[in-house]
């Protein structure tokens, strides 16, 4: 019988990490943890919460979900464009069952571990399955990517591909839209791994935040924020001034392109167009009508790629620094001062898909 | 009908407060908050989740909810001696009520605002009553009670009463410990308002946590960290050496003394010897057998008091920082080099209460 200090224990106390700038001066095991900040910088702190039978079905794999539940949480750091440094997880559990522990831990630090991110303590409880991440990362000030920074005349972009992850509920649910064309199961398969295993585009969110020169000087596969002989922080601190960044504002999708965009127009105070047929349609939902490709890229939910505006001046610079971050990127759409979002497809005309974002509250 | 983005604005968005150091940058409404720590201020963290059905009643008056909820984390920054920032607070509802709503939030920041913490983020979702907060202090280096650092020869010191959260759920249970000498209604309500409005002893950590002469040269009333002259962090900064705060170790007490306690003694590598007799009763549970008084006080539950050890030499400024604090303080025993906990009545006898601590998965 494992007691709730034994669980801790066994699944989720690691070794400590190397303590650096930023990093973690006290871990798991006291009242808080205890972080120490890298001298000016700013701190980006996000809360997801996941709820069994509304976030995930009712017996999920616990490896995929312990990778989900932490990715949904760095997807937003990525959309700030900040590093990641560390994560609380809150977990209630009906039961502490040794192997889906076992396994989602696993899932949980496969994750944490490929981006260095550091689990620095929490609560576990027994309760209605609920996992609640707080996640921390570190940008320079005047790095951030705010939603309410877009402005007319920036390109709209899109990291990696849309709709999979919709399309896979769509055949778990056995949507209608699906009755004359059915996913086969190997298909099914291929855009479940989108919806459970979604990738955050931490390292395009960090390198969209940077200034021009930091991002293109980059090498390859390096991480950004190490530019040789600068100190973490010190290009660009206290500035202000989103010319010095490669991207102006950012959201990650996870409510479906349309509800998230309409935010970062909403807090811009700007309007835009969208072309549907432009919008990067993931592998499996390709192979569908182009009705229905139109509507779950425009509309899907459980994304969690990268939506971020830039001025046009920047495109080079975009696709190299989306090089460098090993993520595809397309060029979707335009800002403009007119309020209001338009879809049009590839000829230009007007589409009206009916379409909304996601709201956890509708109807009640 | 309430959607998620009406219910975030009308319930828990507020006028920014204004930003300073340590303080807040951007806060709800992006994909992550920004904080601006102080320069060499530590950050310290800690998540606590409440459930509904295991940690309040189905039902429960959501005004001391929205209290308790926040209160149990701020009661994690005051072990910790750190000064509240901010917090993060993620809800899960069955369903978006307005009344529920208006009383939850207004008891969130009737105390948030007592200790100028700020709601800087979030998420908010449908599923299983469940809140989760995620709450961030700052404190200098040095300053950090930890639950390592209690020394052989350390007092043991409890801040306010213990006992009668437990009591009222025994009352509300209707437990057969009871049966001979029932509550009465007014008692019963009185013992339930320790259990439903903890007060978190956040200047009494505060306090503990600092430097000797700061904290003896606070005027009463003051708040400790804001010595005129000095800036914040600035005394002490960088030191580790214990002799230098006026406690060594703490923990806050909520899942019963002897169980917490246990927890310094483990991460310390001592022993200690407990006065049950000398432990403050709560008013109401002070009128109960000296058996119950004993039994409620070493390892009742929903304390959120204070433990914490300092050096005999310590005792008057102890005494001093705690009436600077509002918040009394009694002296129950003595940490010993000797592993394990001996309890004791006031004429040093040893007691066998049969206790243990509470744990979320035991029997599972």
């Amino acid at each position: 019988m494992l007691s709730e200090f034994d669980l801790i224990k066994q699944y989720f106390k690691r070794p400590a990490t190397v303590p650096g700038p930023g990093h973690l001066v006290l871990g798991i095991g006291d009242d808080c943890a205890l972080l120490a900040p890298a001298p000016g910088m700013q701190l980006a702190v996000s809360s997801d919460m996941l709820v069994e039978g509304r976030h995930f079905f009712a017996g999920a794999d616990p490896f995929m979900l312990g990778h989900k539940c932490l990715a949904v949480n760095l997807s937003d750091l990525a959309a700030m464009g900040a590093r990641p440094l560390g994560f609380t997880l809150a977990l209630a559990l009906e039961r502490a069952d040794p192997a889906w522990l076992a396994a989602f831990s696993a899932g949980l630090f496969a994750l944490a571990d490929r981006h260095a991110c550091t689990l620095i303590g929490g609560d576990t409880t027994r309760g209605p399955l609920n996992i609640c991440i707080t996640v921390f990362g570190e940008l320079a000030p005047g790095h951030a990517l705010r939603r309410d920074a877009a402005l007319p005349g920036d390109d709209i972009w899109i990291s990696g591909t849309l709709g999979d992850a919709r399309l896979a509920l769509a055949g778990m649910r056995g949507e209608a839209v699906l009755a004359a064309d059915p996913l086969d199961a190997d298909a099914l398969k291929r855009a479940a791994l989108r919806m459970h295993m979604p990738t955050p585009r931490v390292a395009l969110g960090m390198a969209l935040g940077m200034a021009l020169g930091m991002a293109l000087g980059m090498a390859p596969g390096m991480a950004p924020g190490t530019v040789p002989g600068m100190a973490p922080g010190a290009a660009n601190a206290g500035a202000n001034d989103c010319s010095a960044r490669l991207a102006n504002a950012a959201i990650d999708i996870s409510d479906g392109l349309v509800g998230d965009l309409a935010h970062i127009l909403e807090a811009s105070n700007v309007g835009a167009t969208l072309d549907a047929d432009a919008l990067p349609r993931g592998a499996v939902l390709a192979t569908r009508s182009a009705d229905l490709q139109r509507r779950f890229c425009a509309a899907g939910g459980d994304d969690y790629e990268l939506c971020f505006t830039a001025p046009a001046a920047n495109r080079e610079a975009i696709v190299a620094a989306a090089r460098g971050a090993h993520t595809a990127v397309a060029r979707v759409g335009r800002i403009e001062a007119q309020a209001g979002l338009r879809l049009v497809d590839a000829h230009g005309a007007a589409l009206d898909l009916g379409l909304a974002g996601f709201d956890h509250f509708a109807g009640t």
